[in-house]
């Protein structure tokens, strides 16, 4: 647990020194990218102070996980070609590799959908369990596919 | 406008620096209410690039004005006594002056009531005085109770 929780502190971290360069952005798919992902990532921080740091808001679980799936539903064309260039951690793999990207983001969304499944129910480790495999799932793209 | 542009800019430093501490921070309160406001700051950065940069997406700006007013109806109760002790940027004032930042909150919620009347519509300058709006409530919130 504590590496898991050590390796979401280093994921924020990056997420965060991201975002400090997209103040100016002015790449439409850029900045559309990095509020989704944003929107993301704050769904994902209030159900860890839910899960793991006893933050009374069990009931909210559902409402983020359904949070993070529409963030997925709302991605747009979030990567087309020119995107690369600007305040951007994205590797060039993204437009090279296309086939694997999409794998990515399916098994993403897939995760994301367990997530919401698991906060149907009052099951904790089955939420706690779907929320670090939608965690991992965020971390296998962020490897393939972004600049540390 | 520009001048709009950079006010949110600024912002959107002050909000990542104060995100930059947070990877660590285990006060629950705290994390939460940092993944409450890092959810609306996603959704106001995806507006952003929808109404003044040009991403395509206009039909989904009512899908985050309505993200913005969840996450308001999400926010729980976000500054327990004790949770001014941690990495927050949370002023004193959040505590002794409860009436006052009540009402900053009424009139951020009001502001997100109508950004989320105007994405119903079509006419994108009445969305844009929303969004405006919106700002201006954030940062009236964030100059009287969020330290620089």
């Amino acid at each position: 647990m504590k590496k898991f929780v050590l390796a979401m502190a280093v994921a924020s971290v990056t997420t965060v020194s991201a975002f400090a360069a997209l103040a100016e952005e002015s790449n439409p798919a850029i900045v559309h990218r990095h509020g989704i992902y944003k929107i993301m990532a704050g769904h994902m921080t209030a159900m860890k102070s839910i899960l793991f740091l006893g933050f009374e808001a069990p009931a909210d679980l559902a409402f983020h996980a359904q949070g993070i799936l529409d963030a997925f539903g709302h991605m747009g064309n979030s990567y087309p070609p020119g995107s690369d260039k600007g305040e951007t951690k994205a590797k060039p793999e993204i437009w090279t590799q296309p086939d694997k990207l999409k794998q990515r983001a399916t098994e993403a969304v897939d995760a994301a959908k367990a997530l919401v499944a698991a906060t149907a129910g009052t099951d904790k480790k089955a939420t706690i369990a779907a929320f670090k495999g939608m965690g991992e799932k965020c971390k296998a793209c962020h490897d393939d596919f972004r600049k540390e």
